[in-house]
C-alpha cells in the first residue's frame, strides 16, 4: 500500500495534532454531482453501480476531483447486508429501497443466515480494494454499516417508514425476538466492517439513521447495546495503523455520554446539538464530527462561511474535530456551494491549530 | 360558567398537588377512533369539520365519551391562520396540507395581514363557547395554535416537507425577510390564543411541529423568540382563574432551559428525553407534560401498562407532571389500547400523590 499523503482526518479522529480542520461530506458522491448522475445512468440501476467495484470506485473518487476532501467513503448501501440475508433489496423510482421480503415472525428470523461478506458481498471489499488502489495514498477511505436497529427498521417494516410502527411494535411486544435479529445483524455487520477495514478501509463509520427515533431507554437497549457488540469485535488496528471508529446516531444528541462510553474514537453529530456543548460533555473521550445543517448548503456562499466560522468557533482551539454535514448533502445542492463549504472549513480553521 | 369538576390537569400545570396525575392525548379526537370517522364523512372535508362549530364540539367531545380523560382540546388545525392570511388552505388525499398561494418574496410577505379572529375565523371562538358549553365543567378545555416557525414552514414550503429547504434557505439568506414573516404570525398567534382564552379556552398549547429540524442557534432565532413574543402578549389569568400556557417543540430536549426561561408553565416532551433529566433541569420553573412513544400504543395492554409505570416512576412523587404522548396518537392504534394507557394512568400514579 502506498503511504498516505494527507493524514489529517485520521489524526484529528484520533485527537492528535492537525494544521487545519479535515473536512468531507456524508453523501459526497452523490446526485447533487452531474458526473455522479451520468455514472449513474451508464450503470443502470442504483445497486448495479454499488455491484461494480470500477463503477463504485468511480463515484467514490469524483467528488474528490472537484474538491480537496480529506476522506473519501466506500460508495455504496447501507442494504447490502439485508439484501445479502435474502429479502430481496429493490428501488422503486420515489419511493426509496423495498424489500421483496419482510422479517416478521420468529420463524423469519431463524431463517436469516449470518452474512460471509466474501462470499455474499464480495463486490465491496473488491470496491475497498479498487478504490485505495486508485486513491493511491491521497486522503484515507472510510469504510462503513448500517447500524443494527438501522437495518432491523427496513427489514421489519419493508421499506422506509415514518414512524417505525412494525419495528416498535417487534421491539415492544417481542422483545426476545428483535434482540435474535438485532444479534443475527451486529455479528453480520462486524464481520462486514472487518472485511472492509482487511481489504483496506482507514476508518469505519455505524450509521445509526434511525436511532434517534426511540424512546431513552429503548435507544439503549434495542440500538445502543447492538451497536456496543460491533465495536467490541472490530479489528481496531491494521496495517501498523489504528482504524477509528466514528459512531453516527441522527438526533442522538441526548445519547452522547453512553455513545461515548462505548470505546469508540469519534462521535458523529447532527445540527441540533450544540458541537461545543457536545465537546464538553465527552470530548476528553472522543473525538467530534459534524455538524453543519446540509441545508445550509442552500444558501449563499457568504452564509455558508459565516455558519463554518460560527461552528469552528464553537469547537474552540485544537483538535479532535472533523467537519461535516449533520446529515447527507442532499440533491438539489449547487456543487460550488459544496465548494465554498469545503474550501473555507480549511481557510479559516487553520488559526485553531496554531497550538496543535 | 359551570364550576370545574375535575381540575386536576390545570392544577398539575400550576405545580399544585393532586390526587392522581391528569392524562389526555394530542390528536385524542382523530382518525383512530370509528365514531370520528363517521363524523369526518358525515361533515365533508376535513376543513368542513374544523369550521362547523357544531360539528368540532361533537369530534371534540367524542374522546371524552370513551375514557376518562382529565381535559378536551379544541378541534381544530394548526393552519387555520395561514389560510385566514389568504394562502388557501387545502388537503390532497394522502398528501397531507396545501397551499394555493405560497411565501416567497418580501411582497409575499408584505401582503400578508394580520389575522383578526374574530373577523376572519369566528368559528374557532364558536368552537371553544360550544365545547365550554357541552363540557359543563366536565374538564377543562385546550385551545392552541402552531408556533410562528410551524407556521411559517408550510407558508413558504406550500405544505409539508421533509428537509424545510426553502424555509431554511430564507431564514438563511434573508433572516430579516423571515423575521418579518415570523413577527407577523407572532401578532396573530397571539391574538388568536387570546380570543380562545376570552372564548373560554382554560388552557393554551403552542405546537412547535418543526423547530426541532433547526439548528442550535437557529432554533433560539427563527422559533423561540417569536414564541417568546405571544408568551408576552397572553392572557395569562381570565375568569378568576389563571390560563396556564404549554409550550410543545417537537425534538426539542436540548433546549430545555431557554424553553423554560420563556415563562410559560409547562413544557411539552417528546419521548427521546427522559423526563427525570427534564425534571432535574427545569422542574424548578415548569410542569411537565408527556412522553410516551405513541408507538407503544401498538403493543399489548400489558407492555402499555409497564411503560406507563416507568414514566410515572422515571418522574417521581409530587405534582408537575401531565401524562401525555410524546406527540398525537395514530390512526391505527386500537380504541381499546388508548383507554388500557389512559386507565392505567390514574390507577399506577395516586402512590405518587400521597403526600401532595
Amino acid at each position: 500500500m502506498s503511504e498516505l499523503k494527507n493524514d489529517r482526518f485520521l489524526r484529528a479522529l484520533m485527537r492528535e495534532p492537525v494544521d487545519a480542520t479535515p473536512v468531507w461530506m456524508m453523501r459526497q458522491a452523490g446526485r447533487y454531482l452531474p458526473e455522479y448522475r451520468a455514472s449513474r445512468a451508464k450503470a443502470g440501476s442504483f445497486m448495479d453501480l454499488c455491484m461494480n467495484p470500477e463503477m463504485a470506485c468511480e463515484v467514490t473518487l469524483q467528488p474528490l476531483e472537484r474538491y480537496p476532501l480529506d476522506a473519501a467513503i466506500l460508495f455504496s448501501d447501507i442494504l447490502t447486508i439485508p439484501d445479502a440475508m435474502g429479502l430481496g433489496l429493490y428501488f422503486e423510482t420515489g419511493e426509496g429501497p423495498r424489500f421483496k421480503k419482510t422479517v416478521t415472525t420468529a420463524a423469519d428470523v431463524d431463517a436469516l443466515p449470518i452474512v460471509n461478506t466474501l462470499k455474499d458481498l464480495p463486490y465491496v471489499p473488491d470496491a475497498v480494494r479498487t478504490i485505495r488502489r486508485e486513491l493511491n495514498g491521497r486522503v484515507p477511505l472510510i469504510g462503513f454499516s448500517g447500524s443494527p436497529w438501522t437495518l432491523a427498521t427496513y427489514m421489519v417494516e419493508g421499506g422506509s417508514s415514518k414512524d417505525f410502527r412494525k419495528a416498535k411494535a417487534m421491539a415492544y411486544n417481542e422483545p426476545e425476538l428483535m434482540k435474535m435479529l438485532l444479534d443475527k445483524l451486529a455479528i453480520s455487520v462486524t464481520e462486514y466492517l472487518n472485511e472492509q477495514i482487511k481489504a483496506g478501509a482507514q476508518a469505519v463509520q455505524i450509521f445509526d439513521s434511525w436511532g434517534g427515533a426511540l424512546a431513552h431507554d429503548a435507544y439503549l437497549e434495542f440500538s445502543l447495546a447492538p451497536m456496543q457488540k460491533i465495536v467490541n469485535g472490530l479489528i481496531r488496528e491494521h496495517d501498523g495503523r489504528k482504524v477509528p471508529v466514528i459512531m453516527f446516531t441522527k438526533g442522538g444528541g441526548q445519547w452522547l455520554e453512553p455513545m461515548a462510553e462505548t470505546g469508540v474514537d469519534a462521535l458523529g453529530l447532527d445540527w441540533t446539538t450544540p458541537i461545543s456543548g457536545a465537546r464538553s460533555r465527552v470530548g476528553h473521550k472522543v473525538a467530534l464530527q459534524g455538524n453543519m445543517d446540509p441545508s445550509i448548503l442552500y444558501a449563499k456562499p457568504d452564509r455558508i462561511r459565516a455558519e463554518v466560522a460560527n461552528i469552528l468557533s464553537d469547537f474552540g482551539a485544537g483538535s479532535g474535530h472533523v467537519f461535516n454535514l449533520g446529515h447527507g448533502i442532499t440533491p438539489e445542492v449547487k456543487p460550488e456551494n459544496a465548494g465554498a463549504f469545503i474550501e473555507c472549513v480549511h481557510e479559516l480553521s487553520r488559526q485553531y491549530h496554531l497550538q496543535d
